[in-house]
């Protein structure tokens, strides 16, 4: 088992950015070094902790501070909580900050066009077209991170060196031991 | 760090049958040894992940498969998650069970009898003059679990007696390192 030190890693992001891929890149890579670490899915999570609650400011807030107190739980008895919300709100952000003495803010950037332009779900269409009722960056507020600790960006970087991005993060604060190129 | 398992162990009890106060007392102890652990307290996991339920049967059932959700998560990472939640129904304890490799259900059993006479709080004369309503085990039903790994009884036994009862199962089935008499 790895030695590494429980901590929070909170994807921020539109839908489409990245957020999900990417945690479940890092999740593969950590528990290859024998972390112990659980991904706290968008979906999941309103299945499990938030049925019933819907999509105005006040359900999305309430639906973010349960993520952030499981994850909060996880972290503080030694595991690896990686969530993978949109949480749009940053003041919500900043409390599950506030709550977790070790937090990463990785944002996942990716402008609105090039996100529609992609549409991979189908999602943005019927956003714009107005299906989708409440949809973050066409119809509701995404309010994006100042000072995140990590940004990766899908239109810049590929795929594996967004992971690298944050893995080296992870390594150089010491979240995660280093480990050498070459083992 | 004590080298412990990560497991569940499941309170069920009527309100005042001594739940609460076993969790923190088996919190004590485990802590003392080293031991990560969360007590996820019935009052707690409604304020931060049941806001807004009731005390329905279904909104019963909901929070207390929430509390199965986080306590499977903490257990499946190594740590110990102990729940105090009354939890009055079988079939959604048994369905926690199923979720965690690793149960322990202890029922905290008390006569009602004596429970209306002790009434710490006074919650039992408001269920009996109907000011409170749903109140299990006066106007809201108990199922007492058939099979529970522990059983203690705060009419029969002292707090220290069933402190020990549950610390004995904890070391003989593996679950916790035991600990030598005179250590």
């Amino acid at each position: 088992m790895t030695d590494h030190k429980g901590f929070v890693l909170w994807f921020t992001g539109l839908s489409g950015s990245g957020k999900s891929t990417l945690s479940r890149m890092i999740e593969g890579e950590l528990r290859k070094r024998g972390c112990k670490i659980e991904v706290l899915d968008g979906d999941e999570v309103r299945e499990n902790l938030s049925k019933g609650l819907g999509f105005s400011k006040e359900d999305r807030d309430t639906n973010i501070r349960r993520i952030g107190y499981v994850a909060k739980l996880l972290a503080r008895n030694g595991a690896i909580a990686i969530t993978a919300a949109i949480s749009p709100y940053a003041e919500v952000r900043n409390q599950c900050r506030a709550m977790n003495r070790n937090f990463v803010e990785v944002y996942a950037e990716c402008s609105i066009e090039e996100l529609t332009r992609r549409d991979v779900k189908g999602l943005y269409a019927k956003a714009l077209s107005g299906e989708i009722k409440n949809f973050t960056g066409i119809s509701d507020p995404y309010e994006a991170p100042e000072n995140p600790e990590v940004t990766i960006n899908s239109e810049t970087q590929s795929e594996e060196e967004s992971l690298v991005a944050i893995m080296s993060y992870l390594e150089s604060s010491g979240y995660i031991p280093a480990v050498a190129a070459n083992a």
